[in-house]
Formats: C-alpha cells, sequence, structure tokens
C-alpha cells in the first residue's frame, strides 16, 4: 500500500505489528509502565530522512531496555507501506514496547515487543523561526538525573509533558528549556541546545539525563566537517544567557536559532548560520 | 453486573471509560508518554480494602499531574460493576490518563482522562510470607531524583521494570530494595520499607522519589495507635542492615516481615508481629 498526505489528510494512521488499527490492548507495558522507547522521523518527499540514526539509537535503546529491537527490514518495510515517493512532508513515529503482559514489573515471558508505526501530518512551522529564531522559556519543571535512563528516548516522559504545561503558545514561546535538578541546564522540552562562545560550540553531556537527540548527533558531525571546536559538557543557565549564539535542534525541524530565553535577546548568529546551510547541503 | 473471580477466571477484565473492552486507542497519552497514575487495589470479601485512601491519593496526584480525576462516585460505580459480595480475594487497578492526543507533549484541548477500572485474580502468594518472611535483593538500578513527580504512583515506571530484571524468583527472592542515586534506601519495587532500632520506627523520607504506598500511610497511623516511636528520614544501606526487624508494606499484601537481604539475615520481631496484629483488627 503507498499513501500521501496533504493538508486535508489530518488523521493520522497507525500500522500495529504489521496491521492497520487504532487501538493496543490495554495490558500493553507501553501503557502500564510507560515500558518502551520511541523514534520521531521526518518524511521528507517519500524519504525518512536520517533513517539509519534513527534505527541505530532505537536498537541502543532496547539493548539498555532488554527489548529485543524489531528488524531493521521489518521496521523499513511496514514505513514503506505508509510512504510514497510523492509524499511531500510528514512525520513518522515509531514506538516500541515491551509487550503485553499480566500485572506486575516482570518481564513477560514469553516477550513480544509491540510496534507501532504512526505517520502523522508535518506540523508546518512557520519558516520564519529557521530564519529569525524561536524564543524560549526557562521551565521550572526539572529534569530528574538517572544515568541508566539518560540519553535513551523512552516512553517515561512525564517531566517533559508537565514542563509544557508552564507556557502557552499564544504568548510567541515556541519551546521551553529544562534543566536537571543541580541546575545544570540539558535541552528543551523537544530538542537539543546547543551554544556559540567566543566561536567555539557547547552543548550539555547528556550523561545523567536528557534525550541524545539524532540531530544533534548529525550538528556534532557537521561541526566537526566545519573545524569548529566542539565540546560537550555541563551548561550553567548563565552560560546560555551570556552566549554570542543560541540554537535548538531536533529530527523535525532540523536548527532552529534562538532569538530570546525570557528576558534576553539573541541575534541567529554565524555559526549558526553556517550549520543550518551545512545541514541543507548534507540532505543533497 | 456482578462476577466473582475463582482460580480458574485467569484472564483480567477491563472496564474503559465505563464501557467493557479489552482495547485502548494508541492515541491514548498514558501510552504516548506514560502520562498518568494509577492504584493498586486490594479486594478482601467482596470489599475494596483502604478504598477512601486510594481515591485519595489518586485525587492528590491528578491535581499535581493537571489532569482533572474522574468524581469518587463514578470510580466507585464502576468498581461495584466487578465486585460481588462472593468475591473472596482480587486485585482491583485503576488507571487514569490524560486521554488521547495529537502528537507532541502539550496539554489536549479539550482535555477527556481516560479511566481503567481492571480486575485481576490474587496472586495467592503463600501464606508463609507473612509468617516467615521474605528475601530481599539489594537492586543497583536507582530512582532517579525529582521532588516534581515523588510519591506519586504515576505511570512512569521504568526504573521499577529494570530493577526487576535484576533477579530471579527462583530463587527464592520475591523484591528488591531501591536506593536513589545518592545511595539512600528509598523502597522496594512493588512496596514501601519500615525499619524497627531501639524499638524505634523508621521508613524513608519520600520527598525526592518515592511512592507514598497507601499501605505506608496506614501502618505510620497504627504505630501511632500504638504509641510506637516512628520517623520518616532518610536511610542508608547500613542502617537498613544493621536494623533489628526490617519490614515490607503494600496494599495488596499488607505487612510482610524481611527475613533476608543479601547475606543479612533477620528473624521476624515483635514490632513487626504487633503491627500486623493491629492490621488485621483494623479490617474488622
Amino acid at each position: 500500500m503507498s499513501m500521501s498526505l496533504s493538508k486535508s489528510d489530518l488523521v493520522p494512521k497507525f500500522l500495529i505489528n504489521g496491521y492497520f488499527g487504532d487501538n493496543l490492548p490495554v495490558t500493553d507495558r507501553g501503557l502500564q509502565y510507560g515500558d518502551g522507547l520511541f523514534e520521531t522521523i521526518k518524511v521528507h518527499q517519500g524519504r525518512p530522512l536520517l533513517w539509519s540514526r534513527h534505527i541505530k539509537r532505537l536498537n541502543k535503546g532496547c539493548e539498555r531496555l532488554k527489548i529485543a529491537c524489531p528488524a531493521e527490514s521489518i521496521l523499513a518495510a511496514e514505513t514503506d507501506r505508509f510512504i510514497s515517493p510523492d509524499l511531500d512532508a510528514a512525520i513518522l513515529k515509531i514506538i516500541i514496547t515491551r509487550g503485553s503482559g499480566q500485572r506486575g514489573y516482570k518481564q513477560p515471558v514469553p516477550l513480544r515487543p509491540t510496534r507501532i508505526i504512526a505517520l502523522y501530518p508535518y506540523p508546518g512551522y512557520p519558516e520564519s523561526h529557521q530564519v529569525n529564531g524561536v524564543s524560549l522559556k526557562l521551565c521550572v519543571t526539572p529534569l530528574a538525573c538517572n544515568p541508566i535512563l539518560a540519553g535513551l528516548k523512552h516512553l517515561n516522559r512525564l517531566e517533559q509533558v508537565l514542563a509544557t504545561t508552564e507556557w502557552h503558545d499564544d504568548i510567541g514561546i515556541v519551546d521551553g528549556i529544562m534543566k536537571d535538578v543541580h541546575g545544570n541546564v540539558i535541552e528543551t522540552t523537544m530538542a537539543n541546545l546547543f551554544i556559540v562562545s567566543d566561536q567555539a560550540l557547547y552543548t550539555p553531556d547528556l550523561s545523567q539525563c536528557g534525550v541524545a537527540g539524532v540531530m544533534r548527533g548529525k550538528v556534532l558531525e557537521l561541526a566537526k566537517e566545519l573545524q569548529l571546536t566542539v565540546s560537550e559538557r555541563p551548561l550553567t543557565e548563565t552560560d546560555v544567557l551570556n552566549a554570542d549564539e543560541v540554537f535548538i535542534t531536533n529530527s523535525l525541524n532540523g536548527i532552529w536559532p534562538v532569538n530570546q530565553i525570557e528576558q534576553t535577546q539573541f541575534v541567529p548568529g554565524q555559526i549558526t548560520r553556517q550549520l543550518i546551510q551545512q545541514l541543507h547541503l548534507s540532505w543533497k
């Protein structure tokens, strides 16, 4: 089956363990315990972008959670059932859970992971976000630190859910910066964060919490191609507010310059522009 | 509708938003983000035990997560559809999620929470657990600290899931003790923990992490009735291993003495016995 998604197709479509459907058993551990992982992938001109990186992260996450990751060939074949060459833009979401089980935390035997492939319409953020930048809030909701879950894009996302209740879209805020319980800046609710200070690039260390974004990994590579000095280390709020440039990255939106954090204004800068350009070149 | 559950009825039953069924929309935020809460309630001789305490905690949790909690009258009426006076023993599980929504962390508008009432067979642990005690493992998997989620019985339970992969039931271990990332003893994967030292009762402070169990609250009250000295404070592994008595509590099993933690043995003690007796009297 092949399909394309126009603006009028606003209803997401799901393939659950290979079958089209909208429902999941209530016994699924994804629901019961948030026991699983997900990937959110941009589809552009009939192609899921950064596919290999997404699959690699999914496998790594499954390994850490001790869930058998479905073979890439299965995920690719099921993704192909959604994506036709004329599909201009969409969001592909893959969810893997530990599957259904009896009550209780113990792993079900036998373990049959659930895979959900979903296609959502592309939200169509204003083009100006990438040109003029976006405004961010500093969230009060902290991120907990736990090395066993750090970096993973797992289904335990209550912290992000609570952080997004701290602002309203209608006052122009696009996302919120989250700090860990010790006050280190880690990421935004839906993106990773980079700063430029004295021509060098910095992004928070994610060994204790945060999601190691696929686009973050891509940008770190692009920065090396551009021979920029890059460092992953703890960043404070002061580091960020005093930076020359700030930008955020995720798989859906690529690189967005930040033009404001609370009362502090920023101008989208030279290094941010260079990286955006390098990213666009890498899609060719 | 009324029903009773015998050992042959091993299939759980679900009421989802008032309808019998086994499936939930895949867009439910319980699955997408673990965006919800749950209660696990013991049903004994046709009665859900400690009902008011469970409903109170559920309401408190919903308030903190900004989810509109269904009215107690609705939950009670739906519970009644499962429980007949001749239902000897079962487990009632209530799950409340933020409901279905579009992709993204932002709260759906309008917000229509999902309520799931489930009835499971009672697992029937050996009677000896309460008499002779149980053996616990010390888990390596740590609990993260986050005051905004501490105490809640929310659906983000990956830490507990990973901790239970650390042991096998077949070597006699019943549960595992979990410490926070700073090394403080907090709870077990499915129960709260108390120790007795020099005739005084201690249980970990739960302001940074852990689940504030309904049975924990009940036991704290019983201890006051018995005029025991009780204190909620940080506990170290050494505090626990050097204790005169150790016991664990949860809604399903009441109070279980601990007879072993790794290589350290304990004898179910006088104060533990007193509390078990007081708990049984309170059911009358």
